[in-house]
């Protein structure tokens, strides 16, 4: 890869013992690194020194020297610059590095140091730094240039969070992930071929059945739930990393364990690697600024708290192995060597499909199309109408906090005003009046600030809801290319079939064994749109009767505003 | 006076056979009458012609020239001026022409012409004229030019008129007309001085009594009540001129009298003339466009209800010959006679005072004093307030008519189109929960159209309330300088005897006149604010009623939408 060379934007002081690097406006850097994370670049200034730069004060040289003044340097800048989030766009994993393959086969990290594979290990970009008033500017950087995979509207910080703090954007997309080409890399055609060992125990098998509205996990029921509680402020190193820790229990064991992000997202990469036709949520985004910061740490949970769900309530994920290590192991060392092993496990990606026991009836290939033709629409829709409603509500919740409240406020403080006026005839009659009048202005005061106090009990729900959704269809398109890829391939094989270069016994165990990635395929779609049907139920009930409290409540307020007028005496 | 002079800004084409004057841009022009009306002056050309002219095609000569373009000029042209809206600014009658005196006196169509006195006479300026298209931008010009009294914020034509018929403005204040100096023209200083004969007949007495509230008016409950109904158009001089004429049933008779706008008039004038302690609400504007529709009528005819609704609530006014005349008449030669003793009422305007019979207690001047200018504050404070809350009243009608309505609707939409994406999935329990869905939809958008329709029911009464009070709280001032004007004769009365120029019996004689005059407008004033009590006790309830109504349907619908939802299975 040639140099880049940057040319510094503004003058830049740099800390030399944080190991930054001063330049001045106008001086040509090459940059050596890009994926430091929180605005920060590696770079070699024209003497040769090198040393950390804040990005936004520098511009790569083809690009034109804008006019305005020099942003604020990011705050600080961490000690282990390795560890901070990649500045790539990406934030689910430092390992991350760049599209393509399997994330965890190309983690040096991972499989060439051991020594990083510890349980407090130095894999520790999620909730730590040294310096924990890490740059705003960096980290706005980091969310403007894509950040989140959702360009949904999300509750947009203090305006909508009544706490004033901004709300962690949640799911990731890893554009850059391609799940087919992970099945490929992991053996796909060999899979397809038959080149591969199917002797799996029948205890390991999974069995996929079919079902009048067709093809089925065998285990539907979730066996199990679990809890993400009391996150925990710790620490190692003698204070000088700090963390958040989670509590997770699952109720089969009831036993308490610590996870901190950095598990969360090993997992996350686990799933991704280990079930091929499974859509795996992403996770909620990380946050570099104010991570330790109550609400953030509340929202980011609540947003683990949902993934987990989702992860509990699937019939093969809550059975898996790599799962149940997740929410089990509290031994350092049993930790270590399950993490190992999940690592190693031989069936994941295309072999994923070595374990599934489907149906022996074949299925119709050009049926199996239509019906993947009909569920890619009906994501990418679902996904639409998901993002439009979310807009909605989201708009609708600004305008309830605003200009609804203002409206009803406006009448109340002009009832009330009224009342002062009338406050200036003292006969008794009159008085009376004037308090009730009174009362109803202070009546429509309250409805105006219970229209500011509503969304976070329905429309928030709602939105978070849509947004986990929205996380799980954005990633869903990658799963069905899986099986697309590989009934292409089938398809391929039947055209060599007819220029005979394959035979038909050749063919038919080929198209077999297409087969079973269209029966794992069909039986994650019924899924998902089981667990669909159950949750927009709930979401629905959810919104509604909180919406009917809410009117409930408003007329009460009125009604007792209007009982006020009863024992006002009419003047002779 | 002297001679108006005016430009041409624009070539002016008139039609001579409608009696228009042609100039070209630039002329000459000197203006011999300005109260034509619709947009019309008549005028004298550089060549000694005379004629017609559009106002807005010229300019009194001192006015710097505007730049834009001409405007359409008014379409069509009354062929009876005379009888056209004044353009003075003043609607409420062609008599109002001019400041000053008391209208009745000051109008020789009534004292000279008596062939004008008629049942079906000249009269007709408001409800008819030869041509129904009259011109738009005449009569724009002469709403703009302030023809509401009320600078309040009423319904915005097509926007908040479901029907798409500008409403009428309501309460013309005739601000040129000063009671205190038809007071005076009246007779003011002969009656204070004591030179009035004041030998009203026990009968014709009107008491005031001393009650723990203060001074009253003897009678206060309302003897009967009086509907305004039927609206019809009729036509005389063979169809050639078209009124409308309401029908009026007292209760106490039973019997329906047909009055046109123009006795409305009449009898405002009169009321005004003989009642100098008594505020008289001004009648609903005149409208020249449109007045033959049929919202128009109904709009007027509602404020001519609420009118009459105070005149018959009014315990002197309701008791008074002439309202009774204007309310039983039915013969057209009695009508006339009692027009005329009306208009020759011995016991008007300064001499009504020779009616009252106070009590006896002499008042304290400076506890009137005080009195009077804590109700000139209240007044002033209440319009400001009313004029306040229908601000916000209409500004919050337009908002759940347009906004809030959206809000709703695009919720509901958004439901919508999630049931139709999910609809693409046919199994049962997804149908079931597709289908509660769509249900949700319509209930928002029920919702919608229910914050349209609302306003008509809670927001627009107590708006047509509001700015009735404001009619009658823009008037009540001109009332004040009656008796301010009064009490500051006797001042001087005072001041006149400590410099030895009165003695203290005839000073003494003064002062208890001046006390009737604070008597009866103590009374009034005491009047009003139990009516005031009353009404806006009831204005509120129905206001609140609707609300709560509002509210209620709207919980219904949601808890509908919501029971939809128990009969979706949940898939397994």
């Amino acid at each position: 890869m040639a140099d880049i060379q940057a040319q510094g934007l503004y003058d830049f002081e740099g800390d030399k013992e944080n190991g930054e690097l001063s330049f001045y406006s106008g001086d040509v850097l090459t940059i050596i690194r890009q994926d430091i994370g929180d605005g920060w670049w590696e770079a070699r200034g024209p003497n040769g020194e090198q040393g950390l730069i804040p990005e936004s004060y520098v511009e790569i040289m083809s690009a034109p020297e804008p006019s305005f003044p020099p942003p604020p340097p990011p705050v600080g800048i961490a000690t282990a610059p390795v560890n901070i989030l990649p500045s790539n766009g990406f934030t689910n994993g430092p390992h991350d590095s760049g599209g393509g393959g399997l994330r965890a086969g190309g983690d040096p990290a991972l499989t060439a140091q051991p020594s990083y594979d510890e349980w407090d290990d130095e894999w520790d970009d999620d909730d730590e730094s040294s310096n924990s008033t890490v740059g705003t500017s960096g980290g706005q950087d980091l969310q403007g240039q894509g950040n989140f995979g959702l360009a949904v509207a999300r509750r947009e910080g203090k305006q909508l969070s009544p706490t004033g703090v901004e709300m962690s954007k949640y799911g990731t997309v890893k554009s850059s992930f391609n799940r087919f080409s992970s099945f490929a890399k992991t053996g796909g055609d060999a899979f397809l071929m038959g080149q591969v060992d199917t002797n799996v125990p029948e205890s390991d098998r999974i069995k996929i059945v079919e079902t009048v509205e067709g093809p089925r996990w065998l285990n539907q029921d979730s066996p199990y739930t679990c809890s993400v509680a009391s996150p925990k402020k710790e620490t190692k190193m003698k204070g000088l990393k700090t963390y958040i820790a989670y509590q997770l229990t699952p109720t089969f064991s009831n036993i308490q364990v610590s996870r901190r992000y950095k598990h969360f997202d090993w997992l996350h990469e686990r799933l991704e690697a280990k079930f091929p036709c499974v859509p795996i949520p992403p996770l909620p985004d990380k946050q570099v600024t104010g991570r330790y910061e109550e609400d953030f740490v509340q929202e980011r949970m609540k947003f683990l708290q949902m993934w987990v769900d989702r992860m509990v309530k699937h019939p093969i994920i809550s059975r898996s192995e790599v799962f149940l290590h997740f929410l089990t192991c509290t031994d350092e060392k049993k930790w270590k060597q399950g993490k190992r092993k999940a690592e190693k496990d031989e069936y994941q990606g295309a072999k994923f499909f070595l374990v599934l026991s489907p149906p022996q009836q074949a299925l119709d290939m050009r049926d199996v199309d239509a019906k993947m033709e009909q569920f890619q629409k009906f994501v990418t829709h679902m996904n639409e109408n998901a993002k439009q409603l979310n807009a909605i509500m989201h708009d609708y919740a600004k305008k309830q906090m605003g200009p609804f409240k203002r409206e009803y406020t406006k009448i109340g403080t002009s009832f009330k005003q009224l009342a002062m006026t009338f406050n200036m005839d003292t006969t008794e009659t009159s008085k009376q009046l004037t308090a009730a009048i009174d009362h109803t202005g202070d009546a429509y005061n309250e409805i105006g600030v219970a229209f500011e106090r509503q969304p976070p009990t329905d429309a928030y729900p709602l939105m978070d809801s849509l947004l986990e959704y929205r996380g799980l269809l954005n990633v869903y398109p990658d799963v069905l290319k899986v099986h697309e890829g590989a009934t292409g391939k089938a398809k391929e094989c039947l055209k060599l079939q007819e220029e005979g270069k394959m035979t038909e016994v050749e063919v038919q165990k080929v198209l077999h064994r297409a087969d079973t990635i269209s029966y794992g395929t069909l039986a994650e779609m019924n899924h998902f749109h089981a667990e669909r049907a159950k949750e927009f139920k709930l979401m629905m009930q959810l919104y509604l009767r909180s919406q009917i409290k809410f009117y409930q409540d408003m007329t009460k307020k009125l009604e007792t505003a209007l009982g006020h007028y009863d024992h006002v005496q009419s003047p002779t």
